[in-house]
């Protein structure tokens, strides 16, 4: 072996991949997030990892411009002369993939379309530390033809609540989603005669961030507006967050003390009432109105969620989506208007794994390690094994007659927790170890089961 | 809309997508697979869908030489000056990546290291009918420090006969698993003094297409060896395949007729009368010896297994592997052997979707529609959805209080199999409706079962 070249593999920085044990979690995550999806009637569908590179420029998706700059194309290492085929690059979010496929595939889908998503995307960002080039999404949207109900806009957060509420390990983390209307703040920048909105919309975002003096600075220095126009846009975007969920919005006065502008202010607030009402049953602060939410993307029309840690917004939103008026318009001449949540699912387990707060613990799947008391007992233990697998364990047969301290050893860093001993001569019981209690018992493998 | 300028898009050929009724098949395959797996014992890993360049260049993996002209290779769209990071590829298999993430991994792990991987895989192919360039693979390995039991050799074709026996849609299908043993073939051409073995076993690959006339005709021409040593070769590799499971070996010579060259010749046919007699309990048929499997790969070292249709064999291997003396060996200077087999579960997911034979059906996961009455019943109706949901059930609440006709027509073309007619005004109860038998009764929200 020596005398070979060794190419000594290192990690790629921004592609994560992790032990069996920890991969593990996130096939719970996966499985739990799947289920919820599913109790609410939205099916699975997947799409290649490559779309067309003019399909990806016909429409900027989740970050426009800036995501461009990340995109990763796809080179044959041997190409041949004369290659005519389209460029292709990894797709890096689900949502061009889906405006894509809703625009191929209009003729045999049935509308309103409730999928979701959840698969790897990538981009090619500069490495740095926490930042990942491949990383796991996992999207719901709900798209129509010409209208779609605005109770589809409740649907979101409640299922949002539902996940991120009871992931393993998230049980105890304090987590809040954060909605808006984007009409409230075209609205008023309309109201205000706004000419630079993208700017103004930058600085905004960015407000809980900076802070308002700061925040004032830029939108007078850098915008060109005056105190007033910024005194009414910080009362707005800062109205109080409490008016949410676990509340009688009723006793409440809706968005009081707020100035409105115009038609368009007025109906981002009344639908945004209309969201918040639908979602009292929810616990108190766990959803809340936030004017300040802008979202940096132009697509979104109405509705708009980030999610974040409530004792650390400053990690940035986990969860968020919102509304749009057209999401396939650059495919296909229909009117699709949707509504979609994307959670971001490595940023939010990576951050609970770093953290040391995800149920890590079984290496494998076995529930039962079968012993192997000798050779010539293999057809023995290789019968009990296969009898608890028919009745649904999962059972690793140890695969060598080696000392029963050593096999012990073996399920014990392996976390399986029960060891099962076949008879070590015929006429013998069997018996099995509870490796957490260390209780062990006679047992059939026709019958026994996990307590 | 219409003065937008659309890019409509077209499918981009060896890249599948599914719509979700085929989608929710493809999941149930998935999910199954991985169920049998695990059942095993085997965990779960996965790795990035890139590797270095390098490291995929170290090792031929799956096809050697041949795939390095299919690999992928990446580059950022718009890339920085000086840009000094390695080279990207996506992966073509999960044997490479498997290596690479033992070699890298190995002080961290427990062996033997017993692992599956369902992922996608890319090969930039020529794009033809019936060819991926993007697949699924489902693999398992185990992989041990210095030695690994023989009994794991059996253990693949066990697991993949209770798979491929029982994936939905493949009932009726025949299959059969076919094992050799590489000793065999080398030392046999050991023994006769072959020096272009590669050669030699490329045409004993092609002989079931080719017939033995042109194979005799090509050892002839093409690799220089005489008529008797063919017909050796012949005589061997031709031996019956029905020394298999379900049938007891003990009243069958081994290899009867087999004259055996040298002691590597002996091993391999004693390995494989092993792996075969651990088979027995395995439906005849099954899982047959046959001495003409040749697998086109340098590192396999023993036994070897090929899958295909019994009624179609030209279709190729479905399920393929085999065990290597030294997995990674390019990356680290430990002695890894190893045994493993790999579901080429796109072909074969996809011949059965082409014939028809994939039970699809639902398009939704939900198994209840809750009918919206009128608008002023939707909270009832919301309610009504979640108590199922909370019961277990995937339930979609129809999104606005059109004709309850159409509603009815929406469940039924999405194939939902229960319609959920909620009060429509207080004091009444709820019915169900199964749209199988066109059944109609009262029904509690908390109390009702599915037959």
């Amino acid at each position: 072996m020596t005398d070979r070249k060794i190419y000594k593999p290192r990690p790629v920085s921004g592609f994560p991949e992790w032990l069996p044990q920890v991969r593990r979690v996130e096939q719970q995550w996966l499985d739990y997030i799947r289920k919820v999806f599913e109790s609410y009637g939205y099916c699975s569908i997947e799409t290649p990892a490559v779309e067309e590179l003019n399909v990806i420029q016909a429409k900027g998706g989740d970050g426009g411009a800036d995501v461009d700059k990340e995109v990763y194309v796809l080179e044959r290492l041997h190409k041949e002369e004369g290659d005519k085929e389209a460029r292709l690059a990894l797709h890096f979010d689900q949502t061009v993939p889906l405006a894509r496929y809703v625009a191929q595939h209009f003729n045999e889908m049935i509308f309103p379309f409730k999928r979701y998503q959840m698969q790897k995307v990538w981009r090619g960002e500069r490495p740095q530390a926490g930042r990942f080039r491949e990383f796991y999404q996992c999207d719901i949207d709900v798209i129509n033809v010409d209208g779609l109900p605005l109770h589809f806009d409740a649907e979101m957060p409640a299922i949002i609540w539902e996940i991120l509420s009871s992931l393993p390990g998230m049980e105890n983390e304090k987590i809040q989603l954060r909605v808006s209307n984007r009409k409230i703040l075209m609205g008023l920048l309309d109201g205000l005669n706004v000419t630079d909105k993208p700017a103004v919309m930058h600085f905004i975002d960015k407000a809980e961030k900076l802070g308002w003096d700061k925040t004032r600075h830029h939108l007078k220095a850098d915008c060109g507006l005056g105190d007033k126009d910024i005194e009414t846009i910080r009362s707005t975007v800062s109205s109080p967050r409490t008016r949410g969920s676990g509340e009688d919005s009723n006793a409440i006065p809706a968005f009081a003390g707020i100035t409105i502008l115009n038609a368009q202010m007025e109906e981002g607030l009344s639908e945004l009432q209309f969201v918040m009402d639908q979602l009292k049953h929810l616990p108190k602060d766990a959803v809340v109105a936030d004017l300040s939410i802008v979202r940096g993307l132009d697509y979104y029309t109405g509705t708009v969620y980030e999610t974040v840690f409530t004792d650390d917004p400053g990690y940035g939103s986990i969860c968020s989506g919102g509304r749009y008026d057209d999401l396939a318009g650059n495919y296909i001449n229909k009117h699709l208007p949707g509504v979609g949540i994307s959670i971001g699912f490595s940023r939010l387990f990576d951050r609970l794994r770093v953290q040391g707060k995800l149920p890590v613990g079984r290496v494998s799947p076995a529930d039962v390690l079968v012993v192997l008391p000798a050779e010539e007992r293999r057809e023995e233990a290789s019968r009990t094994a296969q009898a608890l697998r028919s009745r649904g364990y999962n059972v690793e047969l140890y695969h060598a007659p080696q000392k029963i301290k050593r096999q012990m050893e073996y399920a014990s860093k392996k976390g399986i927790p029960y060891v099962w001993f076949p008879p070590f001569e015929d006429g013998k019981e069997h018996e099995i170890k509870d490796m957490m209690t260390g209780e062990q018992a006679k047992a059939d493998p026709k019958e026994w089961t996990t307590k």
